[in-house]
C-alpha cells in the first residue's frame, strides 16, 4: 500500500558506491529502486578525489534531479545517496541527507536510515560541551561523537561512536579513502552488500537496488557489523557482538519491495505465504478474493490459491494519483468524487468479497475501501489482514511513535469490524507471520522484531521510556 | 502496459460537464481518471456566463494544474477538458485542447478524441477559401465547417459539418447555452453520458471517469449520435444513421481502464476472459504464470485460473519510473542497470514461466522482458499474447500509422519467437477476442474494429488510401 | 520614466533579420535593446528553410529565453521578433507575437506594432464571411485580408490588405523567401532599416537596436512604404502615397531610447533641447535642478545648463525594483515604506528644487514625488514638465484610450499644481516641442502627431469616432 | 558602476528589526534597498516567540521571495536579513545567510558583513577541539566562540567572542529576547541604527535602508561597539575601545548608494566633490563630460560643473541587461553586438570627451568604453578617474584578494592610458579623496581605510600576512 493511502512511513533508504566511474549515476538508479522507502527528499554526495559535492532537494528523486546537470556534476568514483521520509516538523532542506562535513583535514558524507533511542540525551550532552548542531535530525550525532573521540584511528573513533548510539540504524559514511557501513546491534533495519560487474562495491538498504544497478548480492550486513570498503576490497569487522537479530517484521509485511530478499527470504513469497496462512487460519465462505493495491496483492494471491477462490481485480489504483496536488473538497467527496482507488463494479457487484489488506494502521482507509466495495454492489466484504493487529509504537525508524494513532490499540476486533462496516474481520497470528517469513536463525521471534504487535522491544527505550510508560497507562484506561 | 513500455498510444480522452457549480473541478477529477489516455498535455475550458477561460499545458494534468489558482479561476457551471497524446511533430502548446474560439457573436470550446481520414482534403479546401488554421491538429476543421455552413441554426450547422468529416471521432462542443457531444458513424472511439447526483450531466470517454466524479451511467453514445445537453436536460439525436458499430478492439485489449465498461462489458473481465481463452487455445506445460505489469495482469490471472497454474508476481514495475527524466546510458544498461521493470529472482529462478502480454507492437519490450526473466533464472519462458498479431495501421486515433513499426507485419510467429529469445510464442485468435468481449450487437466482428489485426477497415480511408496501398506493396515484398 | 512609475505604455517593438546565420540570436539582442517598448511578453520566430519555429512567453525577453535551448533551437537565416505591452484583457499567451501561420502551401510570421482604428469593422466583416480569429489582438486581421485577396501575387495581396487597414502600424511579415516591412500612411510608429557587417538586413523599431547588433543605419521607413528584403537585397516600394508624416511626438518626449535617432534627430539631444527651451519659457528662482529618473534626466540637464543652476541627483531609483513582486501594504506605505524612488536628503534638504518630469499622465506619481522631496526637506518644489499637457487619447498604439485617465483633461494647471502640492507648475509649449525636435519636413506640426496635446488627429478615427465624441461631450461637462 | 560591468564586489548587506509586527516584511524592503551590496543570495530569518523560521535562496531578493508565501510565513516581531555576494567556491545555498542555530536551550540567527583576517587560525583551533562547521564561510566562527565561552552571561560570551575575531565585520545576532549588533574595532564596514515610527528599532548597513522602511536615523554604529536592542530599548556598549575609525573608502567611491549618509556625509555629494576636485587637479581641454553609468554619474556632474563643460548622456546602460543569461558569442561581439552599454552617436560624434569613471579594477571595461566612444565618433577620450589607482588587495570584505587582478598594480599610468586607447588618463589624489569625503574625525587618513591605494592596512593581516608578503615580492619583480 502506498504512502498516500496508509500513512505508515518508512524512514529512509540508503545507497553507497565505492570504486566505479559512474558512482553518482549508479547511486541515482539505486535510489530510484529505493524510492518507496522515502518520498519527501533525496540527495546524493559524490567524492571526487577529496572534493565533496552534494545535490539534495525536497520531493521525489526524479524531481530533485530533474535538471540532468545536477547529476552530471557529481563526478568521482565514490558516492552515497539517501531517500528520506521525514517526521512532522523536520521537513526542511537542511535535514535532507547525505550530510556533508568539510573539515580542514578531512571530508565526510553521512547517510542514515533509522532512529536513535538516546538521541536527546546525546545531543544535550554534546551541546553542553560546545557542539553546534546544524539540522534537527538525529543523524549528525554520530559525526560529533567521531570528532570528539580520543581514539588514534578513524576506525577506532567510529567504533567508539557506534557504541554510544542506541536504537535502530544503518549508517553509510563516505570518506576520502573509504566507505564505511554499520548496522545496529539488532539489525533492525535491512542493509546489504553487493559487487558491481566492473568490480566496485555497493551497500544499500534492499537487494532490489542491487538488481537495479546490476550488482551481485554478496551478503546481508549483520547486527553489530562495521564494514569497510576501500581500494583493497571489502573488510567485515564488528564494533559489538552483543545483540540478537531482530529485523523489523513490517519490512516483510509492508515496507520492502516484493522483489527484495532479506536474509535470503524473498519478500513477495513471504507475503504470499502470509496470505496462504491467513486463508488457513481465517477461512470464509465467499466468491472472490480482492487485494488492496498495490502492497496487498501478493498476500491476496496467496489467499486465493490456498482457498481455491478466484483472485479478482476488484479495486484499481489510479497510477497518477501520487502526483496530484489538488484534492476534492469534502462536499465533492460526499458526492462521490474520488481520485485514488476505484472499485470495479463489473467485478464485485453481487459478489461476496474477501478483501485482503496487509495491515491496519489508523483504519480510515479500511473504512473507505469497504464502503467503496459495498457502493459498487458487493454483497459482503470479509476483511482479512495479513498481519497481527498493530498495537505498539516503533522507536527504530518507522513513523508510528504514538499508539493513539493505532486503531487496534483502542478498539477490539469486533469494534473495528463494526467501525469499518465489514461483514467479518480477522488477522493473521504472530506465529503465522514468523512461520511465513521463516528466517533460519536462532533468535527470539525467529529473528524478527514483533514489538508493534506485542510490545516486546529488543532494546531498552532510553529517552522514549517515559513516554512509552505514559502511553501504556493511557491504554489501560 | 504503460506508455513508456509499449509505445502504443491512445490519442486523447475528453470530459465535459453541464450544470454544476463545480464544473471545472469535476472536469479535473474526471480527466485524472482518463490520464492513461494521454500524458502529453491537458487542458480545461470553463464557460462562465459566456466568458470562456482556458488553462492548458504540456505534461500530466497534475503538472499543468500544479498551481491551484489555475483551476480555481475556471469558474462557471459548464466545462470541457482534454488529455492529449500527440503524434510526432505536433507537440506544441497550440495543439493542446480544448480549443477556444471567440467570435464577436459566440464562444465555443472544442475537445476532440480521434483522427479524421479526410482532414487533409478538407483543410486544403478550406484554406483555398481563405481559412486560417491556427494549430496543426485536425480538430479545428470542424469549427471552420460549422462557421461556413449556411444552415440557419447552430444544430443544423453542426450536423452539416459532422457529415463532412470522416474517420474516428468523439467531439465535445461547449457553447454559451449548450454542450454538444457527437460520435463518428462507426463509434470507433468510446463515449458515455452520465448524470451527477446534483442533477448536471457529464459526457466523457470512459465510465471510469463517471465513477471518479460520482456520476451515474446513463448510456453509451452510439454511432452517428448528436447529443445536446442544456438546462432543459439531455436530448439524443442523430446526424446520420449510416454506419455499423465498430468500436476499437484495442480499447478492450489495452487502452481502456480495467474498471471501465464499454457497451456494458467490463474491461477487466473481458481481459480475464481473453486470458482464459488463450489458455484454452494455447496451453503449455509450465510452472507459473506471470503477467507484464500493469496492463496484462487481468489476462494473466485469467490464464492462470483456466490453466490451473499459480499466478505469480514475477515482474515488478517501479511505480516511480514514469517521472524520471534521467535514463541509463547504453554502457550502464549493458552492465545491468534498469529502471522500470525488475524480474523477481526469488519467484522465477528455476521455473518454467508462462509470460502473458496483452499485445506486441514493436517487440522490443518483449525481447527485454524475456531476457530479464532468463537472467533471473527462469528455465523457460513461454510467451502468450492475449490478442492476435498487430499487422495493420490505425487511422482512427491510435498512434500506429505505419506497419513498418509493427514487428508482426514483418516477421512470422516463429521468427518473432526466435527474435524474442522465447521458448514458445503464440497469440489469441481473432474469434477469441470477439467471443471474449462478447458485445451483444449485430455487426461485423461482433461490433469491433479488427482492422489492426486483419486490415478490414470499417470506413473508406480517403487521404490515407494511397499511403496504405503503398505500405501493402512494401509488405508484399 | 519607466513603466512601473508612469503607467503610460508603448505597445510593442519589432525586430526582423534577413540573411544571417545568427538570425534568431541577433533578434534576441535587438529585442533586448527594444525591451523598454514592451515588458509583458516577447517572442521570436525563425524560418529555417520553410520550417517556422517560434518561442514566445509572458514577461521580459530574458525570462522567456531563460533556458538557452529555447534560443538555440531557433535556427535559420531569417527571423522576426516582438516585445509586447498588452492592454487590459489581452494578457494571454495567445496574443504574444510573432504570430505564426502555417498553410499547406506557405508559412508566415507576423509582428505588429501599432493599433488599427478600423479593426472592429474589419473583424466583423471577416467573421461574417467565415473567418476564425484565434487571438483577441488586431494583428491577425492583416493575414486574413491577405489570404482573401484575389491578387495573383503575394506582394499584390499584401498591398491590397495594407490599403484596407487604417491607423498606426509597423508590420514585419516573414515568408519563406522574403521579409516584408510596411509602415502606415502617416508614419505614426518608428521603423528603420540597417545592414549587418556580414551583409544581411535588419528592420526594427529604433536605431538603438541597429547599434546593439552592429548594423549600419540605412534609412527610416517612410509613410506608406512597403519594403521587401530578399536574397537579392532591399527593394523600397509604396502601397500608398497618400498621407503626411505625423510621427508620434511621445516617442521623442518619453518612449524612445535616448540613444536612438528618429528621422535623423537624436532623442537625448531633442529632450535636452526641450529642457533648455522649458528653462527659457518657464524660468524660476531656485537652487538646484532634479530630474525624475530615468526618463527625465536628459531634459533636466538641458534645463540646468540653460538656467545655470546646478544639476543634482536628488532622486534615486532602485534599479532592482522592476523585478519585485512584493509590494508594501497601504499601512506600511503610510509608515514610509517605499521601494522604487528615494529622495536624497543630503542633497535636497533646505533647497528650492526645480523638478523636471517629461510628461504627466495620471498625476499620481507627481504627487508622490513632490511629497518625497518635501519630506526630505526641500524648501520648495517647482514642477516643470518638458511637454505640453496630455489631454487627448491615442488610438495608434499607446495605452491611453480614454481621457478620463488624464489629469490634464480634467483639471486646470493651477488645480493640478495644488493637487500635486507643488510650489509652481508649468509646461513646455506645443511649439517648444516642435522646435526642439526640429524635424526637417514639410508637414503639419513639423511632421509630429500632436494629437495627445491638441486633439488634432492625423487620420479619421473610424471605429473610435463615436467613443471619442462621447468623451469630448463628457469633457465639456 | 554595476556589478556586471566592474567585477568589484561588496560582500553583503545586513538588516535587522526588533519590535515590529511587520518585522520580516520590513526586512524585505530594507534588503531591497541594500540589494546593490550583494546579488548572489538573500535570506531572512524571523523569530516568532522562540521559533525561528528562515527563507533563503540564491539570486536576487525578489527571486528568492517570488512566492509571496515565503515571506508571509515569516511571522514574529523580530527578524534579520542578509544579501550576499559570495567569493568563488562558496556559492552553495548553505552559505546563504542568516545562519540559523537551534540549540535545545536557545535559538540564534546570525548575519555577517565583512571578512575575518584570522578565520583560518580560529577554525583550525576549533576543529581540533571537536567543532563541526557546516558552511565554508567565516560567519559560523563567532557562534562556536560564543558557545565555548565560559562567561556566565550571553553578553559576556559574545564580547569574549568578538575580542577573538579580527578583521572587518558587522554582525547582527538575533536571539529570543534581543537583537545584538556589533562592529569591528576599526569600523571598516558601515552599520547604522534607526527607529521606526511605530517604536521598533532597525540596524542595517546603510541609511538608504532606513529611509526605505520609514525609519529615523539614530546613529552610526561606532568601532568596537556592541549594541543591544530589546523590549526595553537600545543600549550602547563596547566590547573594545582599541581601534581608530578606518571606514572603507571604497564605500564612498563606489559601493554605497548615493542617497546614503555615512558618518553624516552624503555619498552622492562626496562623489560630486570628488569629481569637482578631479576637475581642479586634472583639467583638460574638451567639449563634453560623460560619466560611466550608473556609479560615476555623480562624479561626472561634479566634474562638469567645476570645469564649466556640458554634462552629456554619451553612454547609455540597458536597464534590463542585469537579467539576461544569454551573452553574445565572441564572433558576434566582434561584429558589434552588445548588450549593456551603448555610446550615443548623436551626442559624442566629433566631440572631445572627458570620460569619468569612479575607479579602475581590471581595466577591461575602460578599454571597452573608450573603444565604444571612439567607434561612435568621439574625436578624443580623456579618461579621468575619481579615485587613486587601486593597487592593493582588500582583506576586510571586498572581493579583491590578489593584486594580480589589479591593472594599476601592474602598469604605470602611461602604460594604462596606451592600453585603454585613451588620449589621456589621470586619477584623483589620495588627499583629494580624503578632503572630498571630509569626515570630521581625528584618525589617520581622515578616518578612511586607504589601504587599496597605499597598502597601509589599519589592522595586522594575520592569516593573510604571508600571502600578502608574497604578492609584494611579485609586484617588485
Amino acid at each position: 500500500m502506498s504512502v498516500e493511502i496508509k500513512g505508515l512511513n518508512e524512514e529512509c533508504g540508503v545507497f553507497g558506491v565505492w570504486g566505479s566511474p559512474d558512482a553518482a549515476k549508479l547511486t541515482y538508479f539505486g535510489l530510484h529502486a529505493l524510492q518507496h522507502r522515502g518520498q519527501e527528499g533525496a540527495g546524493i554526495t559524490a567524492n571526487n578525489g577529496g572534493q565533496l559535492r552534494s545535490e539534495r532537494g525536497l520531493g521525489l528523486l526524479a524531481d530533485v534531479f530533474r535538471e540532468p546537470r545536477r547529476l552530471e556534476q557529481l563526478t568521482g568514483t565514490a558516492a552515497v545517496g539517501h531517500v528520506r521520509y521525514a517526521t512532522a516538523g523536520n521537513h526542511g532542506i537542511e535535514n535532507i541527507q547525505p550530510l556533508e562535513f568539510n573539515f580542514s583535514d578531512a571530508q565526510f558524507a553521512l547517510a542514515h536510515n533509522g532512529n536513535l533511542t538516546n538521541a536527546k540525551t546525546l545531543r544535550h550532552r554534546l551541546e553542553a560541551a560546545g557542539a553546534i548542531f546544524h539540522a534537527s535530525s538525529d543523524s549528525e550525532i554520530l559525526m560529533h561523537l567521531v570528532r570528539r573521540s580520543q581514539s588514534p584511528t578513524l576506525t577506532g573513533q567510529l567504533k567508539e561512536a557506534l557504541r554510544q548510539v542506541h536504537g535502530g540504524f544503518a549508517y553509510l559514511l563516505l570518506t576520502n579513502d573509504r566507505l564505511f557501513a554499520a548496522l545496529d546491534p539488532n539489525g533492525l533495519r535491512p542493509l546489504v552488500v553487493g559487487q558491481l560487474p566492473t568490480g566496485g562495491y555497493v551497500v544499500c538498504s534492499e537487494t532490489c537496488a542491487l538488481d537495479a544497478v546490476g550488482a551481485k548480492f554478496i551478503q546481508d550486513v549483520h547486527p553489530g557489523e562495521l564494514l569497510t570498503i576501500d581500494d583493497q576490497g571489502l573488510t567485515v569487522d564488528h564494533y559489538t557482538t552483543a545483540g540478537n537479530l531482530a529485523i523489523c517484521s513490517m519490512e516483510f509485511v509492508y515496507f520492502a519491495r516484493p522483489d527484495s530478499n532479506i536474509y535470503g527470504v524473498n519478500v513477495h513469497s513471504a507475503r504470499k505465504r502470509m496470505g496462504a496462512q491467513l486463508a488457513k487460519e481465517q477461512p470464509v465462505d465467499a466468491d472472490i478474493v480482492v487485494g488492496v493495491p498495490n502492497s496487498s496483492l501478493s498476500a491476496a494471491t496467496g489467499y486465493a490459491e490456498a482457498s481455491g477462490l478466484p483472485y479478482e481485480m476488484g479495486l484499481i489504483k489510479n497510477q497518477y494519483s501520487s502526483r496530484t496536488f489538488i484534492q476534492p473538497t469534502q462536499a465533492l467527496r460526499e458526492q462521490g468524487v474520488r481520485m485514488k482507488l476505484s472499485a470495479v463494479q463489473g467485478v464485485v457487484a453481487g459478489k461476496r468479497v474477501v478483501l485482503i489488506d496487509d495491515s491496519i494502521v489508523r483504519g480510515t482507509t479500511c473504512r473507505r475501501i469497504v464502503k467503496l466495495l459495498k457502493d459498487a454492489g458487493a454483497s459482503a466484504v470479509h476483511l482479512r489482514i495479513a498481519s497481527p493487529p498493530l498495537r505498539f509504537p516503533c522507536f527504530y525508524g518507522i513513523d508510528i511513535q504514538t499508539t493513539k494513532e493505532l486503531v487496534a490499540a483502542q478498539k477490539t476486533i469486533p469494534e473495528m469490524c463494526t467501525s469499518f462496516g465489514a461483514d467479518s474481520l480477522s488477522f493473521l497470528s504472530e506465529q503465522g507471520v514468523i512461520d511465513s517469513v521463516g528466517l533460519d536463525v536462532a533468535a527470539p521471534y525467529g529473528g524478527l522484531c514483533m514489538a508493534y504487535f506485542n510490545g516486546d522491544y529488543p532494546t531498552p527505550l532510553y529517552d522514549y521510556q517515559a513516554e512509552f510508560d505514559e502511553e501504556m497507562q493511557w491504554l489501560k484506561k
